[in-house]
């Protein structure tokens, strides 16, 4: 059976309630592949579903589920149910949970939970959103620096069950403070007898609690490891980031950069689940924003409203010179936001890229001024050709210039790049590409008329 | 030392050519780090830096390299020196570098590798660049179904120096075909004497080679997996691709859609280090492409001439009204094709994206409206308050669907749905509302003229 199939046949099974099918259709699917059908469900075939199955599987897909569904949920499920729930999940997930329900629900859930845990969602629901605390799991696996390979796999096989990953193992001093790591795969291929402390890698990638969860994540990516350490102010191991939340973190990162590159504010929620509301609160601050950023441009053209009047064919061009403009400055000011967001480039290369860009932008003008001169000499003739052409040879490399160093000062006013939008670039390239235009043609064409 | 320090002194001793000072600076670096700092020194010096490591890690370093570095230095390496260290890198990294050899040095390479190392480097030589078959690594451990566990994790150990990942592993039958995988955990977890076919499991995510590596990428991230078996034809096992290779590539798409989104052509080279004419060719198709797009703006224009020459008050309205249905245009293809890109949304959902996008677009659209009426009265009276309201809805809304549409129709076409990028669809709903805002103009102002 295809997974559409399955999808098609489940959903009968659910408007049935046979049992027996539906736990055999679910037993087809991988349980992504089961988080994603049940987001066309409601949250009462949702719940209905989820107590098919086995309470570890039912905590898995519980946790692929969005979370504004999570929400919906929980608040249908038994106490007794929820904090069954609680002690299964994962412990990051647990905490996102957490933070999602009411605060009644929030006390009854830590009521019924053992004191260790309580204590450990308390601290992990704590974390600011953003941070790498928010994202890490405190189930990870510690062992002494003390002990045999052999010794040290006997605690792996123990604490396994409880763990996120066994695959790379921490080691701790009497302080909490992190002195080394050590891989399964190291423990597996190493001699029972050997000294755990001989075997372990002291050059140490961490990062610490409060940094941002895409520092994170880029450092997962970079040194190519499968979990991050993560370390409290007095250099405490507190929690790991697994490879798998990096992903989602990078996917979100990327995400939330290409909304803001077309100036849409960050929104919370997947743009398919997203609410009209939602969606035009994101959108409407930036569009009348640069409303007024482009009354500017008709300021300019109002202000060399003679010249127009004089030469209404300048007016056939004028939405094709600042298009350039703008157009030359999106691609420089995208190129820039995403060579410094993956770390390609950083903000001392400035002087270096700005160069370069020079160079790019005046052959791009001069290649679009030549497009553009013979337009201009057949509507308007030579003088008419000239403009158009210094024009654009001058909006061209201005506008790539604006592109390509807005991102720059903005990351030095500490603001993110990425507030460099498509729009905004268009915008500002706008308001100067006019003001260009009409001053070399006023400048030309006075030439010409004397 | 921080990694600045480091560095700084790396390169005095380096130029300096003091031994034994590299060699402790090295130590003190992560390999991504020693790579980094290495993109900024000659590939004679690079060279000379690589051979002060073991083989091992001078292999893994090499990795890290540029592509275009990598070529550089492969081709000032001795056969031998070369050799050696094909025979130490990953599979896959090995045949990337070895389409970067001219045909001599191929063939030179070739015939010192081993027979089994030859066929497999020829073979993952061959796949197309872009498929999962050209970044998956045939370095996976594989044992067959009959043994039992502590069978299973003696292969394991025999296998383990040679492999890229050790924790996921492979279940082949006579035929080659895959039958299952465990993971080391579950090998570690189980009783020594169990049954491998008892525990494996046989619910497997797989992908065809000949798929597209994005694909690859976005089914690891989607299922949490640490390695993604990857299968021929005839279902036989042909290589995984792990989760690291996975982040990277999801970040070089992500790349590609930000800078198609911009209309800037796929770099093939990190933005730091693209060269002045493979910036140029990259920018200069779209920014000429849209210059006669924009041609038909400006023939819109010259139509309503006479319009123009009555009201020269309406050209202060014009770019503000054409970037308003641009910028609106721009957020909704930008929402839909990074929707597109992480599966959240599908081609089958247009019709109720459709719908919500016209009523997030009628909203928008009347606060727009709202904000500009005061100044139209303010610069032109009743009239023009009125022509520049209604036409600023009417942008909004057509930019709007044309920004949400124009992906998917791209994407029903075969083709990229990341093509319809800012500056075509700025460009597109530009010609748009130039028309609307004149037709609506003449209409109104004729009438309040009679």
């Amino acid at each position: 059976m295809t997974y559409e199939e399955v999808t098609v046949a489940l959903h009968d099974a659910i408007s049935k309630d046979d049992t027996l099918l539906i736990e055999n259709l679910i037993a087809e699917l991988q349980l992504a592949d089961l988080a994603e059908f049940l987001l066309h469900e409601t949250s009462e075939a949702t719940l209905k579903l989820l107590t098919h199955l086995p309470l570890e599987q039912r905590a898995e897909a519980f946790a692929y589920l969005e979370h504004s569904k999570q929400a919906e949920i929980a608040e249908q499920m038994s106490e007794v149910g929820l904090t069954q729930l609680f002690t299964r999940m994962n412990s990051d997930e647990r905490a996102d949970l957490f933070n999602l329900l009411n605060e009644d629900r929030q006390q009854s859930v830590l009521r019924r939970l053992a004191k260790e845990e309580r204590e450990d969602l308390r601290r992990l629901a704590s974390y600011e959103e953003g941070t790498t605390g928010a994202i890490m799991t405190s189930d990870y696996v510690t062992v002494p620096a003390e002990v045999t390979v052999s010794k040290a796999l006997e605690i792996v096989r123990q604490t396994a069950p409880n763990a996120e990953t066994i695959y790379q193992i921490y080691i701790q001093d009497s302080e909490q403070r992190l002195v080394g790591t050590v891989s399964l795969r190291q423990l597996i291929l190493a001699k029972p007898g050997a000294d755990l402390d001989q075997l372990m890698t002291t050059d140490l990638v961490t990062i610490n609690v409060h940094e941002a969860q895409e520092e994170a994540a880029r450092k997962i990516s970079r040194y190519d490891i499968l979990a991050l350490p993560v370390l409290d102010d007095h250099e405490r191991l507190v929690g790991i980031v697994t490879y798998d939340d990096a992903m989602d973190v990078a996917e979100q990162e990327a995400t939330e950069d290409m909304h803001k590159g077309a100036s849409v504010g960050p929104l919370d929620e997947s743009f398919g689940k997203a609410s009209i509301f939602n969606l035009y609160k994101r959108r409407v601050n930036w569009l009348v924003l640069l409303v007024f950023a482009n009354i500017l441009s008709g300021a300019g053209i109002a202000f060399y409203e003679e010249t127009i009047e004089t030469y209404v064919v300048l007016v056939f061009f004028l939405p094709l010179l600042v298009a350039s403009g703008g157009n030359a400055g999106s691609q420089a000011s995208t190129l820039m936001i995403r060579g410094l967001a993956t770390g390609d480039v950083g903000a001392r290369d400035w002087g270096k890229l700005l160069g370069r860009e020079l160079l790019v932008s005046v052959s791009l003008g001069l290649t679009m001024a030549a497009t553009i001169a013979g337009i201009g000499f057949w509507r308007g003739g030579w003088d008419i050709a000239q403009v158009v052409a210094y024009s654009m040879l001058a909006i061209v490399i201005v506008g790539s210039m604006i592109g390509m160093s807005l991102p720059f000062v903005l990351n030095k006013l500490g603001w993110d790049p990425a507030t460099a939008s498509a729009p905004l670039v268009t915008s500002i390239a706008d308001i100067v590409g006019v003001l260009i235009y009409f001053a070399i043609a006023t400048s030309i064409l006075n030439i010409g008329m004397a």
